[in-house]
């Protein structure tokens, strides 16, 4: 069996030479962050992803989250206490601000610590991860009453926190909400209506779950523009934090899902017994603008757990590629016995594939964490806007390509174990199975690659993505112009690879305003062109480094080795994916589209 | 919710027109397969799959096949009464000697027959599947007595029949067998010996089951070299073809796998009270080269379950969004009503994609099967030989390419759902779940692409490869001279990606011999190269003679345009990732062989 150890010696390398770690730490409000700080932060978490959560992964799956007769809900063996470990030891509230309880650490470092829940054990983080959301919306649009009274909770762990848009009718188009909040007079709303996919929307962890509730007020206009945020608890909360009456929301029934079984996801119904008591979050009718704060985070999320669960499949293959014999490796002589499978060529191409995926992924996404915290925090306001707009240009890149990408690892992870990897009980159809949901939940990959080409690329006309196009081209240029023979090879793919994005660029910004239907059905090869190209230009930054670091001998040689090859790797047989995405774009719409609805 | 049904109108345009079944029609003993006759088959075919078979796939899902405490299997409810009936109504022997009380139709006619079993419910399916390769073996490699004793009632599936090759430590490797064999001096063996992954090992349809066995006689030679056939049926068989005494082997768990939860994957026992009466097949130690007969048909079947799989995915994904109702389609005004979600170009995206890739796989899956009539039949034994060289290297692409493609079609019909595609009840997931096998038995992808590099095209010095991709390269210049604007799309496509698998070839041949690691670190994106350049190969030829049909006005409007529309888009979104495969090929494989095992 494989057991998951956080990848530490990448992680460091990744946050302190990719991601910078010493500028964001130098950022106001961070001086915590100090190297030996975020180092003790990194391998404590490291121990209780290894010792606590990934233990409990398995068993988790195989019991799952139950529905009791009584409405309650029954979450797997130990995970009540692992939360309770995890609360105590202050996880929660790793990047909250300090003055709710929370230890205001940058998001970078609490994107590593999180990659770390994501692959020992997705479904236990879950809630934690939704309890953020809810955090992050009470604390930017929330009356000073309302943080008093349930942040201090929410950060500690004591109390959880969800969030509620989706309706049977109202998924990817949440226009279509129909939840109602009638205002009681005294400054309070009764809310009735049904919400599904609401993940821990009901559990044993704790006393109380606090629900973000998207509704309509009587008067509202139709479509999102008519839509508020409202925070409904499951029990009241008295003006001294203490709990009172049980609110009128209750979980009607658990999904029976293909992964993520240890998650429960509920059927929440509002109002069967005159209305669930709710607070208005900021003013009425602004509660998508609101609930798009949380969503943006939750995405960047969902696409580090892509990230996570990579990982641990890579590390699941591994193990098992070193242990199980199998056949005689091609090339030896006849003599020769059977060896361990990570000697076939085949097995390593798709261990290859798996690590060099799952490092540029990382790279990506750590990357554009330290780029959230420099526009939070940066001084200087067009440093801020520089950082936002890079981050919103990587969220659904982050969120999109990792998470497709992560299909494809957990894929070759099954696939590493040949058999074996169809038997449930060696863990490897997990996380191919848990995977599965993160292209769909917190926006599908259609609409992260809709988010891409309209806001994103097409209505600057393509001015962001043109700039970060350029800054992948000059490190493409530099690593071409490289004695180093593998760093030469790593700048000449990533130059190939940013010659049809440069073209794609153009085709999607002339496209969406001519012809919007053809530039939609371009939208998730766009993407993964994006996420292709965003990936090799890290790998290739992190070769320059590494190549630094050897002929310097500052790093670890073994390492800097082992990154080389692995960015050439990615480089010379999954970027030159690029071209054949770009050709999907600009080739591919026009016949995507040229059937009629009943050909089908 | 969606029910299958066979789609006939493609079925019959690749039959006739690509795989030329009025040719094979005229093939000695095939004369039975007149257009009236195979087109009932198929209608009778099709209701059969859509009244009995599919209703029962996704109930036997949620049950499964169990383990009973007295060692039998119970399959989920109406399964045994299905095969009862699949057995009456003759499918069971459609391919089979009409000595034996089949009907010895082309197998081509069969294949069309098999995609509808594996689309309606390849569990089901894997019985019967495993029974034919039982039948093919004793009827190529038995004694006249074991064909008398055996065939009639496997041929009328009245028995079953398993392959039973793995064993823990040999799954891949089959040189690792150990079960053992010893003469008893009367013509007999006892076996004794535990075998793995046994599909339907046990079950409740029948009263007995004929185990083909792999074993060592006592002083056979080590490896592969000292493997021997051998029939053990579960209950023996007297001479008057009553069942005698029960045999010594049985079923000692099932596996709990990610999917074909009806299909009992049995762990079976033999020996465990004195040794299992066995039959020795053909010659002593050649039993690996007997189960390769079955072994190359039994591939050739699970690459059309990958065709099956597709089918039924896709047509779920269909009607799924023409019904669903969700958001404004991009490009229409903002009073515009939701819409259903066909309407959006994403959707449309994916379900292009995946009808194009199932269209293209049944062509290349029906256009082998023609070769395979043609091989045996053929009156002339150049014919023969070349129809067999075709089929030889087919096997693998058709095995590795169409079940690796089932993995993204299934993939994206449950994306197409959203949410509700995570969801177990929506019944799209338990297809990519059903899918994750068809990858890793008969043979992982690995395993399919080694013998397409080594045996296959290496071997030869690329002859058979060449020949294969200049009567592509035909077809490609063909249609670039038309004056169809989109048949000279489809043309250039092609001809785009055979430069890049015309390089491959050379590549292989050459690093085949000079650098077998490195050449077999290609293997998978050479096998892939192929499907791709195959299926576009295929469907370049259905979009010429729908243009044919079209401008002749000899065909149905509809389909033809709607077939070259399909072509378009294989060859504009999907073709194009030849080149990139090729890259993997010759670029790759430097780097994906460079770390030592330990940097892992």
């Amino acid at each position: 069996m494989s057991t998951y150890h956080a990848p530490l010696a990448d992680m460091k390398f990744v946050l302190n030479e990719l991601a910078g770690l010493p500028q964001v730490a130098k950022l106001p409000g961070f001086d915590d962050a100090t190297p030996d700080t975020v180092s003790a932060i990194l391998e404590e978490a490291g121990r209780f992803a290894t010792e606590i959560l990934d233990p409990l992964n398995a068993s988790g799956d195989r019991e799952g989250a139950v529905l009791l007769p009584d409405g309650t809900v029954k979450t797997p063996a130990g995970f009540k206490d692992a939360y309770r470990q995890y609360a105590e030891n202050g996880w929660n509230g790793l990047t909250k601000p300090v003055e709710f309880g929370g230890q205001g650490l940058p998001q970078l470092v609490a994107t590593a610590v999180e990659e770390m829940w994501h692959a020992s054990n997705m479904a236990f983080d879950l809630c934690p991860l939704l309890t953020q959301g809810a955090i992050d919306a009470i604390e930017l649009c929330g009356t000073p009453e309302q943080k008093a009274r349930f942040l201090p909770a929410m950060v500690s762990g004591k109390w959880t926190g969800t969030m509620n848009l989706t309706e049977p009718q109202a998924g990817s188009d949440l226009a279509a909400v129909r939840t109602r909040a009638v205002p009681q007079g005294d400054g309070s709303y009764r809310l009735s209506g049904q919400k599904i996919f609401i993940t821990f929307g009901e559990h044993d962890y704790t006393d109380n779950i606090i629900h973000l509730v998207l509704a309509r007020t009587p008067d509202a206009p139709e479509g999102v523009k008519g839509i508020s945020l409202f925070i409904v608890p499951k029990m009241l909360v008295n003006a001294d934090g203490s709990l009172g009456a049980r609110n009128d929301v209750r979980c009607v029934s658990l999904e029976h899902k293909l992964g993520i079984h240890a998650s429960p996801t509920a059927v929440l119904a509002y109002g069967d017994r005159g209305g669930a008591v709710g607070y208005l979050v900021g003013e009425e009718n602004r509660g998508l603008e609101y609930m798009f704060i949380m969503m943006n985070f939750a995405r960047f999320s969902v696409g580090m757990e892509g990230v996570g669960l990579s990982e641990r499949a890579y590390q699941r293959a591994v193990a098992y590629a070193r242990d199980r014999v199998q056949g005689r490796p091609v090339g030896a002589d006849r003599a020769a016995k059977p060896a361990a499978i990570i000697e076939h060529p085949d097995i390593r191409r798709m261990l290859m594939t798996m690590r060099a995926y799952t490092e540029a992924m990382r790279a990506v996404g750590y990357v554009t964490a330290a780029a959230m915290d420099n526009a939070r925090r940066s001084p200087e306001p067009d440093a801020r806007r520089q950082h936002q707009a890079f981050v919103d240009f990587m969220i659904p890149i982050v969120k999109g390509w990792c998470t497709e990408t992560a299909q494809e690892v957990t894929y070759l992870g099954v696939q590493v174990h040949g058999g074996m990897g169809f038997i449930e009980e060696t863990g490897a159809a997990q996380h191919y199975r848990d995977a599965r949901i993160i292209t769909i939940y917190e926006g599908t990959t259609g609409i992260q690659a809709n988010d891409l080409i309209g806001r994103k690329t097409a209505r600057d006309g393509g001015t962001v993505a043109r700039a970060i196009a350029s800054r992948a081209a000059r490190v493409a240029a530099d690593c071409a112009a490289s004695t180093d023979p593998s760093l030469e090879a790593i700048g000449l793919g990533l130059a190939s690879a940013l010659r049809p994005l440069e073209g794609a660029i153009d085709w999607v910004v002339k496209t969406s305003a001519a012809d919007p239907r053809a530039a939609h059905a371009g939208a998730v090869p766009y993407l993964k062109l994006w996420g292709l190209v965003a990936g090799g230009w890290q790998m290739a930054r992190a070769a320059q480094i590494a190549v630094r670091q050897r002929d310097e001998g500052g790093g670890d040689a073994g390492f800097c080795n082992a990154k080389l090859v692995t960015a050439r790797y990615y480089a010379e047989a999954l970027l030159p994916q690029a071209e054949a995405c770009a050709h999907a774009v600009t080739e591919g719409s026009a016949s995507a589209l040229a059937l009629a609805n009943e050909q089908f």
